[in-house]
């Protein structure tokens, strides 16, 4: 059918719904990758309901429409860009909180609310649910699960796999199927809310979640911000405290180019040169026991160390961390990757980096979620955004990137941590899957998608 | 092919891996759930390696022989249970440890390892793999991820799925797949590892894991028993100990029924006519400020209550609930069922329990793993053994659970929390999962084993 015809049975069954604007259209050709989807939607669906999502799906299907689904659109993967010929589905507008039970520890949610109004709700029951992406603020639950999100505190709190109990997934053909449980234990059946988690919009549209959630952690939070003469040096002692048995809530790393870049950001003294920073939280019931633990394990490990037990310090010492973003804004374009090794790879990790730097001659500013060994590159490059404000990172960055990749992979690693394969990794996915593996995981998107509608050319394409 | 040709073909390739014995392949026909298969297989293979594995796949691929895989046959479900022109495939001299990582918090080891014997070795490291469940000194734990098993710890250092970084999995036709990472994130492809877990055998033969270790807890045992005037008032105080917020590590709950037959078997005074019992330990930092606070809900829930501090002491208490098993022998021949519930709903199961009691006249003594709402009724029945001194369930005892289950899914809950479907919970699959589901769940077992040779009339038979 005609992309006229398709808007057409899309206007009659959807009404005002469907946007077709020209400023809807192109909005969903991007997310915050910076890669940008060829060509423009040819329309925006809007949905406001399980059924909404149901009628576009039949549509789509009996039509052999690609369909593109789209949250806060805050991705960094390229996961939910829409182009030509395909219809963008947003689920933002669906953004109910269904159910909150502090009794049973779970909460039911649209997939459109953004995680931090949902905290935000919850801390009103005393509860949280405990995947924190560095996005929470402007990214959706229904995203976060989509890409299977991490954050900052996952090595002691998990990641969305571990806070999901149960996922309702539109098939490409409008069915409604209910995954999972509401209990701790389940196991009838296959485990298909965790095959849903991080499918990146392949398998079928998340219009619905029961999470499993946390009570607050009451007590003391403390913090602690160690620099270092260099990231090695960094980097070995976060490794010797995830070793010495201690669990702290948070362990960032930033090397020295991300720790002067973010200096000069918040106009604060610039740092020793070379200098890299460790800054790490304790909570709970031991925060204070734990945090003077690990004080002397820096201190052992040669850093200097300042440790504070008053809460808004903290957030003061964190705050530079969190400025990481905006002051790589200010070098220039980046493209922000997001390889994982294990915890005692990371020394090797940042070697790997600095001769990437080196034979690549290209800057490759770098932080880490040290405490579980996600480390994201941000390549730095210039280039002249096109009509919509965005660049596409050259292919001498990708070169090093590749680079980069394959050096993950040795340590024992994989390509990405937490922010997905989308379009911008998908031609590194077949070396780490393996070729009968990654055959065997399109043969399972076509169980869910026999016409393969649903997100197509991103994550299983070469 | 004919059964005696595919025993030739397997003994060419396997040599005295190959047992066909009658004690052997009559020995493979059942598990500790009293059900047993018709007929018995044509041999076992005992398999040492991987690529004994892999042979005897490609043989059965080649020859269209179905194959159940074994571990230690502890399972509750008649999910190992191998029959007529069946090959059983034993993996349990796949025992060794390959790896520690202590650094990592990883450990690699073959499926055939029994979790005690695992964790025995862990402990020399400070470290231990928290799936507990209750046959963990005689089950392996390459079965323990077969069923998704989980036990008593879970409500707060989780279950299976939340300790598995990786499988190694041998598909039907021997090629051999490697899923999952060494990091503690990683969202490349899709999630085949939680696929896997609790698969029971249908979609691939587990020859490895890559385990999520976690460090020994310091600090002390507390150890809470309280009695309650009756199992209702008991289930109410467990999901109030629940609701306020405090973590046990774990909470077991005694029905009258049960705690009568324990005393006995124990040799201990009675119980109060009509008592249930709740079981409940706290460890780690906080474990003494938990366990006094726990103490206040359930005197204030109207119970009656003993509180150590003694490891020792705490064992001995813990002691009684261990017992269930031998006492519940006594009684007569058990059928275990294992459903779960919210939390918030356990009260609600227990009046259910009580009429089906009633409605159907059985016994159906029950303890219920209380912190995370899974309970296991045991209907009890006389009946004469077979040959094999094994003894199935006659029908009004299915008639009394089919009832339970029916009430456990009106009440949110699961059929089966950690003993899996196998052959005894097969026909009640599509009622939990809807037909739809159903059917995409067998379809992608399709993918991994296009013949249907893995286990079959296991699961996915309706």
């Amino acid at each position: 059918m005609s992309d006229s015809g398709v808007v057409a049975r899309l206007r009659a069954a959807l009404g005002e719904r469907v946007d077709t604007s020209a400023t809807a259209r192109r909005a969903a050709r991007a997310d915050l990758s910076g890669h940008v989807a060829s060509g423009t939607p040819l329309a925006v669906v809007n949905a406001r309901s399980v059924a909404d999502v149901q009628q576009t799906l039949r549509i789509a299907s009996a039509t052999g429409t690609p369909v593109v689904t789209r949250g806060a659109a805050t991705g960094l993967a390229g996961g939910a860009n829409a182009g030509d010929g395909e219809i963008a589905l947003s689920v933002r507008g669906m953004d109910r909180i269904l159910e909150v039970r502090p009794d049973d520890l779970l909460a039911v949610v649209e997939p459109g609310i953004l995680n931090g109004d949902l905290n935000a709700a919850l801390a009103d029951h005393g509860l949280w649910w405990a995947p924190d992406p560095a996005s929470r603020a402007i990214s959706t639950v229904g995203g976060n699960i989509a890409t299977g999100a991490g954050g900052l505190l996952c090595a002691k709190y998990g990641v969305v796999r571990d806070a999901v109990l149960g996922v309702d997934l539109v098939l490409a053909d409008g069915r409604l199927l209910r995954l999972g449980h509401r209990t701790v234990k389940g196991v009838t059946g296959l485990d298909l809310t965790s095959l849903v988690i991080g499918s990146e919009g392949t398998l079928g549209v998340i219009v619905g979640a029961t999470l499993k959630l946390r009570r607050l952690i009451a007590g003391d939070v403390c913090t602690i911000a160690a620099t270092f003469p260099n990231v090695r040096a960094a980097a070995e002692a976060s490794a010797a405290v995830t070793a010495s048995g201690v669990q702290p809530a948070i362990m960032e790393l930033m090397d020295a180019a991300s720790l002067a870049a973010v200096h000069a950001l918040l106009s604060l003294d610039p740092p020793t040169a070379g200098a890299a920073q460790l800054t790490i939280q304790t909570d709970g019931p031991a925060a204070t026991v734990e945090a003077d633990a690990i004080a002397d394990v820096l201190r052992g490990s040669g850093g200097s160390v300042a440790l504070s037990h008053d809460r808004n310090e903290g957030e003061r010492l964190l705050a530079i961390r969190r400025s990481m973003h905006p002051a790589m804004e200010r070098l220039g374009t980046t493209l922000i990757e997001d390889v994982s090794v294990p915890r005692s790879a990371l020394p090797a990790m940042f070697d790997e980096i600095a001769r990437v730097e080196r034979e690549h001659a290209v800057a490759i500013p770098t932080v880490a979620h040290a405490g579980d060994g996600n480390l994201h590159p941000n390549f730095v490059f210039d280039a002249e955004p096109d009509e919509f404000g965005v660049v596409e990172a050259p292919e001498h960055i990708w070169r090093a990137a590749d680079d980069l990749f394959r050096a993950a992979l040795r340590l024992g690693g994989t390509l990405t941590g937490e922010h997905g394969v989308g379009v911008l990794k998908r031609r590194w996915l077949a070396d780490e899957l393996g070729d009968d593996q990654w055959e065997l995981q399109r043969q399972i998107t076509r169980v869910f998608d026999p016409q393969g509608i649903l997100n197509p050319g991103k994550v299983f394409t070469r």
